[in-house]
């Protein structure tokens, strides 16, 4: 149970039939599912409430991608928290006084998980981000936040990431398939989730693709346990 | 011209006919109006497009603090340019290759101004986004969008970022009233815009307000001219 599912509707398809119809036909292999801001401010929290309905997934993860003073991201989080998500993705970058302290004692009270951003994958991301990842990952790891962000398609970074925030921040890890990484490289790495998108939901049948990213997962974690 | 209203509906009203009624009462006055996530997931784009639809204003900005790679950004900023958004907010953070890049690409396409954050003020501000100040308007310099946003509480990160800039790229400055710069304050550092929030819609009297803060804006500006 370590496959969380990124729900990105592709353009030209109604976003919330799409939604529904792709929740309904992966059911409840996978731990959970991603929602992100296009598929929200298209269908509103009303229409994001009516998805998240047919979810029998533990976690229900709204990627906003929080960036923004504590009482904005709070008044954001309280509107999605009515959606039925129970976790929210917020950036490192923003730091913690009248950002990130606000926005996690917002979540405390609304029983919602906060996972914070502590690196992306894209190019553009070496030129700010990857030169103070360690001050990002610091802002993380004094906020002490139920999950953290990093890239599958960085290990070195999971692992750098891992060793610094100890056990107790989960790590959940996207870019696996179509950005490059394989299933399984970032649980090797020291993640606890692997965020896939386009590799199942794009499948022709994206039942049996969550099978088989799980049975690769686990292949892929046998053998690097195993060497 | 150089006002404009940020319209942030407080917790428990309904959000829809908040927004309605302060566009029409402010009217015209103000050169532009900025909507937030806030608003944006609550109301969905459908809801939006009926606000904007009672505006005015030339500038009609979304404040959605974008903060993703290129290809997500732009699926947001096609969904709000659906609903009469005309300029749309990202962090310089992300970078440009695979970022920031991109949705200007797609901005461009749209007819929609990109505008680009390159500080805020709010403490946790000062731990990674103050110490790399110039570089993120080194992003903004290379990116060349049409507008920045740089805080109204720091006249100095205006004046620097004008020098940096130039005059091709708008300044818009945000911080105006509840978070302590006063009207002009911005304007006499160098920015071309700006933001007020709470002060005009928390008014009781919110077109007076707004007459209010231009009086204070000219006055402020005629002084700091001439000195």
């Amino acid at each position: 149970m370590s496959l969380i599912v990124a729900l990105d509707p592709p353009r030209g398809v109604d976003p919330f039939k799409w939604s529904v119809n792709l929740i309904e036909s992966i059911g409840n292999k996978p731990a959970g599912v991603k929602v992100g801001i296009p598929l929200t401010v298209r269908v509103g929290v009303e229409g994001l409430k009516d998805i998240l309905s047919v979810s029998p997934h533990k976690l229900r993860i709204a990627d906003m991608k929080l960036a923004d003073i504590g009482y904005v991201m709070s008044l954001i989080t309280e509107a999605i928290a009515e959606t039925g998500v129970n976790a929210v993705i917020a950036h490192a970058f923003v730091g913690r006084e009248g950002a990130l302290e606000n926005l996690k004692r917002t979540c405390d009270e609304l029983g919602v998980k906060l996972v914070v951003l502590g690196l992306m994958s894209h190019p553009g991301a070496s030129e700010i981000m990857r030169p103070v990842f360690r001050n990002l990952l610091g802002v993380i790891k004094d906020l002490k936040p139920w999950g953290s962000v990093l890239p599958a398609t960085m290990p070195e970074a999971i692992r750098e990431g891992r060793e610094f925030l100890g056990k107790d921040v989960k790590i959940l890890s996207p870019g696996v398939g179509a950005q490059g990484a394989s299933p399984g490289d970032a649980l090797c790495a020291g993640a606890d989730y692997e965020i896939v998108g386009r590799l199942i939901t794009r499948a022709e049948d994206p039942s049996l693709a969550v099978e088989e990213v799980i049975k690769a997962q686990r292949e892929r974690v046998e053998a690097c346990l195993g060497s």
